[in-house]
């Protein structure tokens, strides 16, 4: 299984199916292809047919794309891993809010683009990212609140992934959180998983 | 189980399960939110968490929002019908094109917005649209050609459910097509659930 993906720096999205993939240690395969060159966009559609990563290429070589149907593949594929709730009912939840990320928080994205390395409190906050951020850390009180945590749903699976570069724009631009939201800002941070991925873009700006 | 829609004539995700409801015979209580008054987002809050249309409820209560997660949860509540396809890499490549039209083609939603009566050919084609609808009309190809058709995997299922609405939208703004993709068009309009929706749409209308 190989998984293409983007800049650990700035492909929020790459990093989705890599955390999930590093977390319940399912071996895989790592391309990396370097956004903004003169050949990124060949590069991607050399493998992926939207022209965007993340990728996934199955052991049979079929693409799939979009991180959350990459996402539904593997949970497919690792029966043996819950990364969905179990339960039905949560499962359905967890599904909601990870497709809610999956096309929602527009202003979030734009004017807190992630940046691994970028510390810059206190900027990006426009009234449309606060409506965002209001409504994620309502969703993540929810969760937590029901689940009891330490993750969305108990123990780390999807929705978390799904979150996780959400909880990096946190910590670049800093914005003002609930106490439960940051602590389980530091609970994603911390995860070895993300770590990895972190000291992976630490590595591309040196 | 009961689902909450807004206004057939406009609101385009709220027809994708709608219709995957209906094409499958599934029973459903269907209420209808009308979009762009004072109480809207009352209404809509008082049922769906993230204050946007559609949402699922089910049998026990429980809120399940955004379309793609509703058509996983009712294709996990209905296994009897071969909603997703039955083979794990051909599901795989219709999950990421349902994925694909759940977070793209922001272009195409903008400049052609959908309204199900409007007749109005030759409008919205910004280069931005003419791209999403060259990645349509070669997805829909390819699709059609590797599955004989007559839909994107054979029978119609979850992907041509999360297409229909760019159907509607074609069929109204008439932007030039391959012959593949008028044909499919055309297939999806005359389906019995779709020409239900566009009948509700057109009642709305008097």
């Amino acid at each position: 299984m190989k998984l293409v993906i983007g800049d650990k720096l700035n492909s929020s999205w790459s990093m989705r199916p890599w955390v999930l993939l590093k977390h319940f240690g399912i071996p895989f395969d790592e391309v990396l292809i370097r956004l903004g060159r003169h050949d990124t966009q060949a590069n991607i559609l050399a493998v992926s047919p939207s022209g965007k990563v993340p990728c996934l290429v199955t052991e049979a070589g079929d693409a799939v794309w979009e991180s959350l149907a990459i996402i539904e593949t593997i949970a497919e594929l690792h029966p043996e891993h819950a990364m969905w709730p179990r339960d039905a009912a949560i499962r359905a939840r967890a599904r909601s809010i990870s497709a809610e990320m999956h096309a929602g928080f527009a202003d979030l994205r734009q004017n807190m683009p992630m940046e691994i390395t970028k510390h810059a409190p206190g900027t990006g906050a426009t009234p449309g990212v606060l409506a965002n951020i209001a409504r994620i850390e309502a969703i993540w009180a929810e969760c937590l609140a029901k689940s009891g945590g330490p993750f969305l749903f108990g123990e780390f699976g999807i929705a978390d992934a799904m979150f996780a570069p959400v909880v990096m724009r946190f910590n670049s631009y800093g914005p003002k959180l609930s106490e439960t939201s940051r602590a389980y800002a530091k609970r994603i941070t911390a995860l070895p998983a993300v770590a990895a991925w972190i000291d992976g873009a630490r590595e591309e700006t040196q």
